[in-house]
């Protein structure tokens, strides 16, 4: 087993999550120039995204000049060590310009392909929450206003006492629709609408399951450890690896996940 | 024309806010009992909801003991004025348990029946969104974290370029779900998931629409005089008063106001 050195890992975890900060905020709220991305649907994407990225680059490159950078913008920058960020500058574009502040900046760092070490900040509410999933030295907390506290999920006996999210129910269709549907019947309570800050609820204990798919590796990386490390977890609809992204499902308690997973199964790919 | 003394109602309606955020507060993210209120179905009920509509009807009755005041945990409380507060001390209990800060304090103020001031607060973020629309003194402003700022709706030439929000696209049913997505399918972007804080965007030129169904009097009394104000409006699917909830479309521009009647027009009840 590598012996990662922690510390300083979430060091350089840090300093790009408060770059970022930098780096976006003057733009939130503001009108500011947004470009199409997609030639068809709409994928915007602001200038505080490339700007955030672009700091959080230069921070790894100060840092670690040889580890490798996979972000949502500049794609690929390949290392040389087994070390990978893998960067989603906004994750929620969408609520960004909608004013809401629930976007957030992912930071996820892999060693060898699996996911070790995870950030989720969110900028204007001066909130970010951080895991750490690998060997003993375990752990995920959030730091709000500069007080920091243990992230801990919550116990729940299996979805009909279930908190469930999920982004958008209208990108889950057919048979994927169907088995979210099959879910939503059972939870208690379901929320649409959070992107990221979905997941940050589930590892603070607040919500209980988020499901989701057509995810990319940079929207999920970076929950993993963080969700993890707080007592739940992040799974495929098989309960298999989600680093890779495509269909997500993240778990406070496991028995709500084996609630899930038994339905969503049906329309795994 | 009655002369409303607008500084002191505007004294009045900022103390409850005030009074409302203590009361709070200290309930949110934390683990306190919750209750339902509803004997199918779930509809929470805090004591957070409690303690900030007692606080302010206490406000009330030390400003303007001859004023009305209805909340929606204690009832109507009838008047010796033309006078009637309408307060929701938390709308968005559903993102309240669930840890997401968009719910909002509501404090309308209507005079003879026509809402005249409001204001929508938002304890944990620190930003208060308040309007005025009787006679010429009308206005809106923001206030955020000690700044305060006029709030002006954006324009937008109709829904191809607009951006819409519902809380929750499952409660609109049959006829109102599909002309629900007929706007949806015409607007730009389509967002789900944030009660009054999607009203308060639009008033912030954020965002262009917000379309809900079976609303209560105090989930939108409030909202009226800022939208208003801010230089949209509020109104019932047929165009006409929303003010006693029921059906309601929010918009920041009269041209998006338009399109969206005409296809909502044919589920108008």
């Amino acid at each position: 087993m590598t012996a990662h050195d922690i510390p300083r890992l979430f060091a350089c975890a840090d300093a790009m999550a408060d770059a970022a900060r930098t780096a976006i905020l003057p733009y939130f709220r503001a009108a500011h120039g947004l470009e199409n991305k997609a030639e068809h649907g709409f994928d915007p994407v602001t200038e505080a995204d490339r700007a955030s990225e672009q700091a959080m680059r230069a921070i790894v490159a100060a840092h670690f000049p040889e580890h490798g950078v996979l972000g949502e913008e500049f794609g690929d920058t390949p290392g040389k060590s087994g070390y990978q960020w893998i960067l989603d500058p906004i994750d929620g574009t969408r609520a960004f310009i909608s004013g809401l502040p629930l976007w957030g900046v992912l930071i996820g760092l892999s060693y060898e392909g699996a996911p070790i070490l995870g950030v989720m900040d969110q900028p204007y509410l001066d909130e970010r929450y951080s895991g750490w999933a690998f060997g003993e030295a375990a752990g995920a907390y959030a730091t709000t206003r500069g007080e920091r506290k243990p992230l801990k999920t919550r116990m729940r006996a299996g979805l009909s006492e279930a908190t469930l999210s999920t982004t958008d129910g209208s990108l889950l269709r057919n048979a994927e629709g169907e088995a979210f549907n099959a879910v939503r019947a059972q939870a208690k309570l379901t929320r649409y609408g959070y992107d990221c800050y979905a997941y940050a609820m589930t590892a603070s204990g607040h919500m209980d399951c988020v499901i989701e798919s057509g995810l990319k590796s940079y929207d999920i990386a970076a929950l993993i450890p963080i969700l993890a490390a707080a007592g739940g977890g992040v799974c495929n609809w098989r309960g298999g690896d989600a680093s890779k992204g495509g269909q997500v499902l993240a778990y406070g308690d496991p028995r709500v996940r084996d609630e899930a997973l038994a339905l969503l199964e049906r329309a795994a790919s």
